[in-house]
């Protein structure tokens, strides 16, 4: 166990995303400074922190001034390359740590680790050829989705397989990547868990939200989630048996689906998540200051909030909405600084207040 | 009529305390960055500005190149010198107006000018020698406050005259700075009003909170304040009266003492306001937000608010007091990045939640 950080002490950031933009910002509010590892130029976090080392990850002189110049290292991005992380692990703490990172990275690696502890997931089979496809096919059946094993993100990396004819096309598409053929699990809907664990192993979680997709790409997140109080229980149980297998520190979401047999871990994400960004508006602490408090060794907030809120996502030209947005007194605007409104790309958030919470 | 800011272009903030800090994080939420210009190295809103130019306020050639580098000026403090304010603004525009800044940096002229109004102010005297205090001594009474007429605050520059005979001790603290005797008002509490108005003149106010002062520094604001709904009413008008007198664009804090003969106008400070700290956990859209949008042009929050608050300051050494704030839910922490807690320091501030709003 160590000791909690002070203010003024800075945290490392590896990725100058949105995420870590609003990672910053949470950070400034108790006092801390941030650092920004990221190649690219004027990204969103570099607005708003207090430094930040522009090179590559491969530059090892760069990553060790990054490691010098801060007390402890987190990441907004699940697919820092390992050996950015060997080098800098050897220098500064990382939290969450390396295992949860591992598991994360690799659909087969999660899929069997969460499997382990005994938690549902759909059914899945390893490919590798064609050979394991056929087989994987006639295990699990169509439709299934064939995913590359690493490197996939809002959809991307995926190939929907209707029937068996489809596979080689799907196949096809994975330009030799190792996959992961997925079953379909029939479900009525999908809520996800941002749940948090600090230091000393407390876990703390906020209620459910409610997501809807759109082109594989997170369109609409609503707290509270239609469930269960069985289900809602359920929910953060399974969340903490994760976070606490993984001896995890920080946030991480858990997303889900609602079955009528049970809840079904869809994915996890060891980082603060898109599904959460609704807690800026719904929380005294929210999931960004919440993940925050954890790295830095803080006490964690409750996750009680104030306010049910509804989260929408401004993908590329959404943005052109903000005038519409901005005249609206129960909405929050959040937009994250990026130049160019591309297709797909997220451009922002607003959160819309929808009353007190029950 | 200009047309609304666009996300993307920068705001220039004079000055680069825990104001200016709390302006920019604001303006990154919609999108904007934002350029400090503050003398002293390592303030807390260069901790989260996209740039800050450090120069003194005499540097003609940093002057404009910050002016350059932004889409409209505002500002955190109204003791900006007249000479930067006159170059500035013949390059970008500057808002809140000059004629805010007027009125307020000078006692005197500001109790004029809210006396022209129709509003109600403490009895003053303009003193700027012995001759003139002992006048004042006469048509005032004691006890009395002797105040510098510029550049005062919180505390600083006053002198307080129990008695007559106390007169030349105070005046010898002026220095020799033209000052302003104010009569005591026999008030029950202070509440203040943190108002906005928009580029279009729209105005709207946030609920007045009521304010308990320590040795002449903000100790604590708690909102709702004590007041009927006929006062509630009042203070809201005469702060819109005030800004529209001054065809002013941005948030004003307006301080009020409760007396039982109605309102009375203790100051107004042409900037956000401690008193005004709350409004970051209790509404949708912030003092801070609610700034940035009127000096972007873009539509005002209606300030409402979801929760009522209790917002606490941290001066000097309370924030040792960080550590218990911590562990609990129901309280926000915003500290300002300062390095030094040095007693009668403003180090951060606490928002406590105390349930929805009514």
């Amino acid at each position: 166990m160590t000791e909690p950080l002070q203010p003024g002490a800075t945290i490392g950031i590896l990725g100058g995303g949105q995420l870590g933009r609003m990672l910053s910002v949470a950070a400034s509010r108790l006092g801390f400074r941030t650092c920004i590892f990221e190649p690219g130029g004027d990204c969103p976090a570099s607005h708003v922190a207090q430094s930040h080392v522009r090179a590559p990850y491969e530059d090892e002189e760069a990553l060790r001034r990054f490691a010098a110049s801060v007390d402890v290292v987190t990441y907004e991005f699940e697919n820092v390359p390992t050996s950015a992380l060997d080098l800098i692990e050897s220098l500064v703490p990382i939290r969450p740590n390396r295992k949860a990172l591992a598991v994360s990275q690799d659909r087969l690696t999660e899929k069997a680790f969460l499997s382990g502890l005994g938690l549902a997931v759909a059914p899945y089979a390893a490919v590798d050829d064609e050979v394991d496809l056929v087989e994987a096919i006639d295990e699990i059946g169509t439709p299934a989705i064939l995913k590359t094993r690493r490197f996939g993100y809002d959809g991307k990396g995926q190939a929907r397989i209707a029937a068996p004819q489809e596979a080689q096309a799907a196949l096809a598409d994975m330009a030799g990547a190792s996959a992961i053929l997925e079953g379909f699990v029939d479900f009525s809907h999908e809520v996800s868990v941002i749940a948090a664990r600090g230091l000393g192993g407390d876990v703390a979680c906020f209620d459910p939200g409610e997501n809807v997709h759109k082109s594989g790409i997170l369109h609409k997140t609503t707290v509270p989630a239609r469930l269960t109080p069985a289900q809602r229980t359920d929910a953060v149980l399974l969340a903490a048996k994760i976070l606490n297998a993984l001896d995890y520190v920080g946030v991480m979401g858990v997303e889900l689906f609602v079955t009528t047999t049970g809840l079904v871990v869809n994915e996890i994400a060891p980082r603060v998540h898109n599904s959460g960004h609704w807690t800026q508006n719904g929380c005294v602490i929210d999931q960004f200051e919440q993940h925050v408090r954890a790295v830095a060794g803080w006490p964690l907030g409750d996750g009680k909030r104030h306010s049910n809120v509804e989260m929408l996502n401004l993908i590329g030209e959404d943005v052109a909405r903000i005038p519409d947005f901005s005249r609206d007194g129960s909405v929050a605007i959040h937009l994250y600084g990026k130049a160019e409104a591309k297709p797909g790309r997220k451009m922002g958030h607003v959160n819309r207040l929808l009353g007190p919470a029950a």
